[in-house]
C-alpha cells in the first residue's frame, strides 16, 4: 500500500470514487450532479495537494489538502477524504488522515479543520474524534440530506 | 442613501475601502497584501452578488453575498460587509446586514453564516448578535491577529 501525490493522469481512476461518493449527497458539499470536469477542478486543481492511495493496483482512496482561509487564517488547512465502497471498513481513512496531518505539518500548517461534517455521518465523526479532532461548532440545519432533510453540520478542528 | 448592485465600473471606488480594511489584517481572511486585481476577483467576481451603499455621492459601504457551501449546503449563504473608517459609527453595517438578509431570502436562501469572525472584533460580534446571529462555533487560535497573535475565530449563524 502506498500513498503518493496524484498526477493529472490519475484522475480517470479518481473520478469513479468521487462520483460514487458525491452522487449520494450524503457527505460532501459538492453538487450531486457534478461532472467529471467539475470534479477535476474541485479535487485536483483547487486544492494545494491531492493524494492517491494505491494497493494491489487498485485506488483504495484519495484525499486533498488546502489552505482553509487566506491571510490571517492561512495557518489552518482543510482536507477531504474519499474511500470507494468496496474498500471501506479497513481503516484506510485513518491511514489517510494520519498521512495528511504529517503532510500538513511539513507544509507549515498549525491546525486542520473540517468545515462541514454531516451530523448523520457518524462513522466519520467517531473516526475524527478518535484521531484527536474536537467538535468546535454545530451549524443548525445547514446540511440538506437527501433522505433526512435539514440536519446539523459539525465543524471539527485539531491543533497539530 | 441608497444600496444598489455594484457594477464593474464601481470597483475603483470600492477598492480603497477593501484595501483600508484588508491591509490591517484584523478582520478579513484575505491576504493583507492583496492587489487591486485580486480584490476585484474576491469582492466582485467570486460572489453571487455585490452591493454598494451610497450617500451624498460617497461610497459608505459595500457587501457581497455568496452561497456558502455547494450541493447539500447551498441553502445557506455567506456575506461580508465593509465600511470605510470615515463612515463608521453610523449604523451602516446594520443597514447593510438587514438589506442582505432581505436579498438572501429573495434569492431563496434559508440561512446566513459568517465563517470566520475574529474574536477580537467585538463591535461586529455585538452587532451580529443584536441582529439575531447565534455563535455556533469557536475555532481555537484560528485567526492570526497582527498584534494579538493566534486568537479564536467565531462561526455565527442565523436561520432567516
Amino acid at each position: 500500500m502506498n500513498i503518493r501525490e496524484a498526477k493529472i493522469d490519475d484522475f480517470h481512476r479518481i473520478w469513479p470514487i468521487f462520483h460514487e461518493v458525491v452522487k449520494t449527497g450524503e457527505t460532501y458539499a459538492y453538487p450531486q450532479e457534478a461532472t467529471k470536469e467539475q470534479a477535476l477542478k474541485i479535487w485536483l486543481d483547487a486544492p494545494r495537494k491531492t493524494y492517491i492511495f494505491e494497493g494491489n493496483g487498485q485506488v483504495l482512496g484519495t484525499y486533498y489538502l488546502k489552505t482553509n482561509q487566506a491571510g490571517p487564517g492561512s495557518h489552518v488547512c482543510n482536507c477531504g477524504y474519499m474511500v470507494p465502497s468496496e474498500a471501506r471498513g479497513r481503516g484506510l481513512a485513518t491511514t489517510m488522515c494520519e498521512h495528511s496531518q504529517k503532510v500538513a505539518k511539513e507544509l507549515g500548517y498549525k491546525a486542520m479543520q473540517f468545515n462541514f461534517v454531516a451530523s448523520s455521518n457518524e462513522g466519520a465523526i467517531r473516526l475524527w474524534d478518535k484521531l484527536g479532532f474536537e467538535t468546535v461548532g454545530r451549524l443548525p440545519k445547514a446540511f440538506n440530506h437527501p433522505t433526512k432533510g435539514y440536519i446539523d453540520a459539525l465543524v471539527m478542528y485539531k491543533w497539530l
